[in-house]
């Protein structure tokens, strides 16, 4: 999407110097800086230290990893301690090993003076195909804000609250929930995006930078705002991201997302999901007892980083020294507070049934 | 309450050098500071740039205030001057005016030569009323926690989840909220508090600073958690403070406070809300549609105060620079997800008719 005017997608392959180039995301929202990426140790550290993230990003990264490391030394043992490293950088990232196992499959069959092409078509496709599943995500949501849009008087912005960054940071392009965001705006429908903060993170101040640049108006809002705004009629739908969706529907996303969907129930307020069916998880019905919620580092909640008044980024602490902390990292919003899941193929009820028709060549036995 | 094992008032009158003091809070929970109030213009300065805060401590300051004034001048234009020189440190703050005006018309039958000693008792009643409604408050709240208390196993604390700072510090002691968990703590119950954050403002830093202060355990936690912890029924009973109820039994408190009502409710998680009755609005019936809702500062929301690597307290901004915030205060609780009315005088019902049974002498036609 756009950055002062200008497109990028989060990682591109630049041709002027064979390198890969990444926006370093460490630095966002307050500076805007492009890092390269050339050996195999470039792509392990841009993963492990967080220059990217996002589920899909990741994998794309790895991909081009594997693509950088071939053009250095494209022997079977390359692609196996390739594979290695690349996995050892954040080894529950199930994308990232789903991305390298796909490489390693399709490369092994590839006679190693062709590997380093092969594998460079390879991250290609992958993060071509994660554009184009983001931009069918764009096109179903659409329609519904498209709806919504139509029953509002002229020139009254469609409010859409969103929680975390589900945007195309976190992916190669056009992002999940942000994706049909783009779309209306690109389609000419006005919009107002209520963007949560999203603590202890705060990833709603990317979401912010990402709908800037691309001109659409938001408000930055605390967690605890939503509620209250959906209680007076400023909210016409929630709209936000899956880290992993239950066969029957229900959705595991940042916390606080339960909250959300509490309120906008109570008010009457649709409640949408935006996913790519990668993110189902068919081995679970019940997200509420089957997902396992991942506890986080107090100091994520205990130290808020930003700028400093010097220029530099750095943190404060905000709670009282050595306080005992609580940090879930997800929840889960069972699937009677869901309105539908926009997905790839298009909205889907939030129920088993409904998720099985729209993907019978997926869901396992 | 206590801290690092003394106990303190938030306000106290120093017979050692005739002088009031005061916990400074700009400092809290980072440093423990104790600051002299002399002059008319120094409980002025504590009271605008908030070294106190709170309803209850602010009427307090401002007696303690007109008492140092009449020492230095008991005339009458003294009196006139002093009361407008405080009312207009806060103007909005409706227990300022409240004391301001209960001083001003108890010492003008005083004789001129009297009024000093006659002002001073004045504000040690104003605030022995503060605290004797709150102990009050505990002793009620209590026996809820005791009976939540029975039907658990041995040793197996009580937990309970917080919103904001309705603690001591916003009073003179107990607190309204917090009274009930003291209470308890000394009763010899077992007890966890989930602390919420509570942004933009974080008072939860201060919350676990008093609970810490009292040897009780906790937890500080984001305000997305609370829905999470409830589901997987870690907390048996929400406990917060109301800023306005409406004689309908609607609670208008920090903004969040309406989410967390939503998740009790949904969960069975009992709701209950501490208040003094003077924080009863029983002009208005409807909270949603009768209280206008407060929106603050952008730099709020913004920018995160805290304690930086130096030792010093300093800022830090999170979101983009020109961020568009919005930042409503508070939000109200219908009635209907509301389990009880802590009061000084008893539980009550959530209903007018309850609270009409309880207030009889009270309520306006």
């Amino acid at each position: 999407m756009k950055v002062d005017g200008r497109h990028y997608r989060s990682i591109w392959y630049d041709t002027s110097d064979a390198s890969v180039k990444i926006i370093d995301q460490r630095w966002l929202p307050h500076d805007f800086r492009i890092a390269t990426l050339k050996s195999q140790l470039d792509f392990a550290t841009a993963i492990t230290d967080m220059w990217v993230r996002g589920a899909p990003l990741i994998g794309a990264t790895a991909a081009y990893g594997v693509a950088m490391a071939m053009r250095d030394d494209s022997s079977d043992s390359s692609l196996d301690s390739c594979w290695s490293a690349l996995h050892s950088t954040r080894p529950t990232a199930i994308n990232l090993r789903w991305a390298l196992d796909r490489c390693r499959q399709v490369l092994e069959s590839v006679p190693v003076a062709g590997r380093a092409a092969a594998a460079l078509e390879l991250a290609h496709e992958i993060s071509d195909e994660d554009i184009e599943r983001n931009r069918q995500i764009g096109l179903h949501g659409l329609e519904l804000i498209r709806a919504l849009a139509a029953n509002k008087p002229a020139k009254e912005p469609v409010r859409i609250l969103t929680h975390c960054n589900a945007g195309w940071l976190a992916t190669v392009d056009f992002g999940t929930a942000t994706s049909p965001m783009f779309h209306a705006a690109d389609a000419g429908i006005e919009l107002h995006i209520w963007v949560d903060e999203t603590r202890p993170r705060n990833q709603g101040a990317l979401t912010a930078w990402e709908l800037d640049g691309h001109g659409i108006p938001h408000s930055y809002i605390t967690d605890n705002a939503g509620g209250h705004l959906m209680q007076h009629g400023q909210v016409d739908m929630v709209l936000l991201g899956s880290d992993r969706t239950s066969a029957g529907g229900d959705v595991c996303n940042k916390i606080g997302t339960y909250l959300k969907a509490l309120a906008a129930f109570d008010n009457n307020v649709p409640f949408y999901v935006a996913l790519p069916s990668s993110t189902i998880d068919w081995t679970v019905q019940d997200g509420l007892s089957g997902i396992p919620i991942e506890e986080r580092p107090a100091s994520e909640v205990t130290h808020v980083q930003g700028l400093q008044d010097n220029g530099s980024i750095g943190k404060v602490q905000v709670s009282p020294a050595g306080c005992t902390v609580g940090n879930p990292a997800f929840d889960v919003t069972p699937r009677k507070l869901v309105s539908g899941l926009i997905t790839e193929r298009g909205v889907s009820e939030a129920t088993p049934e409904a998720l099985r028709a729209m993907f019978p060549d997926l869901q396992v036995e």
